[in-house]
């Protein structure tokens, strides 16, 4: 009930939200506060394809943070050149989202980053311990874990890397900047789109520091049904195959219900959807319009809106690469058939 | 000829050999120089996966310079699953090889770059072509092969990745710190490994700066028989199913000839030998007196020599990651089934 309240208080206030600029800093929880060592084994364990049955997958294949976060393409591929059913999400300022995945199935990054490894179409690792004891075999990852944690274990890997994603931020978007007071930051087309987005109702579920709802408490997904409205959408990009959050809670009520996404760099992260559907963001804007407002827009709607989505791409910073820890004879040589 | 006498000088000099230390810079081609702006792009282009069909495989998936440099695997693992027949050279200090890939095929690190694209089971393009058409059709790529090279072609793409490679070198080994004169840098017992080294014959043909053979003109591979003498080992390792250089030149002399591998790194670099089939160190040493030197080496000396093998373990050094150039939706967005 409460969330459906604030859904409707948001739909009702809807065109009038405020915009707000990234913070440096995205919360961290209590239980898991950052260090320059943890950072560091997050990072590496992110890039490290050991974390896979076969050794070719790392969390990084399909969220990309050399490229915009994720892997452009409509689902990903795991192991064994398996595809998976929905559109990876973008890594970069994750850290904002109350929920993790499409469906808000997990309510923390540590939460979300458990399930790739054990996930037959992606990681494939068999069990918790099966990567508990690949990790434990790496020597280089056990003095660690030793280190930032006491010992290796599943839900410690999954905090190390989270805290590696809490530093994945892309500040100084042309927004941010025009949000903190450079005008020209801006172009006169993306203000208009600006204004055109909040008018038609796009901010209304758009809204917060990632565009992507209220900030909730951590847990507390915000959720939107997609399509709202069918059209000729829902056919040509088959919207409705996936039940989105209803394949978790089972609920009638989370029938085609998706956590909404964050749209910075929504202009560098095509395909777009669940399903990776829509291959362009001006096709992408009129669909939302349709299905979601009841509004069919014109051109220069479209276009307007698009310039102020390709304003909300911020700076990706430079990382160092991590420097993965060396494989023992038992880690992976000689497991691959 | 001049190849059979060359190793026949090198055999008989065999336990002389000068070991020498690894200089910062490797040869570098008169028609590649080095620039800044075309490093920088081989480096994107040798972490990008939109090298292959499907988006999934780039030139780090199997040479991974987060780690060794390699994958730590028998053989590699190239698009849909598919696995390689050979074992994944190390690409750090590959500069200073004369020839590339096991069979020598490759004269350059361009020629080299030039084979994993089109090879089926590795990368998948179907012509050099697809391949020019997918990065001219990005537009970030576009624009970097412009300014660097005039456009983009399939040599200037393996031009760009091999001049990044001539980066990526390893130096400040335990070896080479001793060589220069830190006489602390080794332990004993790799003092006495190197000893036994030379003295059995290993750097008979582990000579020279990357302990691959003697400094060759640019294309002239060195290269030995393996196994050069039957053992247990042959069929245990199954050593002769292939046929190394042969298969390229079809010439009888090239029969199970192969170039001789780097020692750089390799305690760092297993699994070993053209088919990956041995995961320790310690074995690899044993099986090479065996085949190679037609000696049954003792505990006491494959120990030394291991230690000294470790020895040759450089320093890494802490590279920046690429930006990768944004995917339109033409260069890989939706091609994917």
């Amino acid at each position: 009930m409460k969330k459906i309240f604030l859904l409707l208080s948001m739909l009702t206030s809807g065109a009038v939200s405020a915009l707000e600029a990234l913070p440096m800093v995205p919360p961290i929880p209590a239980d898991n506060p950052m260090s320059a060592a943890k950072i560091e084994l997050g990072k590496q364990l992110y890039f490290d394809p050991r974390l896979s049955i076969d050794g070719t997958v790392s969390c990084n294949s399909c969220h990309n943070v050399m490229a915009t976060g994720t892997d452009s393409r409509p689902t990903s591929v795991g192991i064994n050149g398996q595809r998976g059913g929905r559109n990876a999400p973008i890594v970069w300022n994750a850290a904002f989202l109350t929920a993790q995945f499409w469906d808000g199935r997990a309510a923390t990054l540590e939460d979300q980053a458990k399930g790739p490894p054990l996930n037959p179409i992606e990681m494939g690792m068999p069990s918790e311990q099966a990567v508990v004891d690949r990790l434990n075999s790496i020597s280089g990852y056990k003095s660690q874990f030793e280190n930032v944690f006491g010992q290796v274990s599943y839900d410690n890997m999954a905090k190390a890397i989270a805290a590696f994603e809490r530093t994945l931020i892309t500040p100084n978007s042309p927004f941010d900047l025009h949000i903190k007071g450079d005008k020209s930051a801006m172009s006169a087309k993306a203000i208009e789109g600006m204004k055109v987005f909040q008018n038609v109702g796009c901010s209304g579920c758009h809204s917060g520091v990632n565009f992507a709802g209220p900030q909730l408490a951590m847990g507390e997904g915000f959720y939107q049904k997609f399509p709202m409205n069918d059209s000729k959408y829902t056919a040509k990009y088959d919207f409705k195959a996936d039940k989105g959050r209803y394949e978790v809670t089972k609920d009638k009520g989370d029938m085609h219900m998706w956590r909404v996404p964050t749209l910075r760099n929504v202009a560098v992260s095509a395909p777009y959807f669940h399903n990776g559907s829509v291959n362009t963001l001006s096709e992408a804007v009129r669909v939302m319009g349709e299905t979601q407002l009841g509004a069919t827009l014109d051109d220069g709607q479209v276009e307007k809106i698009v310039a102020f989505l390709e304003a909300l791409t911020g700076e990706f910073p430079v990382l160092t690469m991590p420097r993965l820890p060396d494989t023992s004879t038992t880690s992976l040589v000689g497991t691959v058939k």
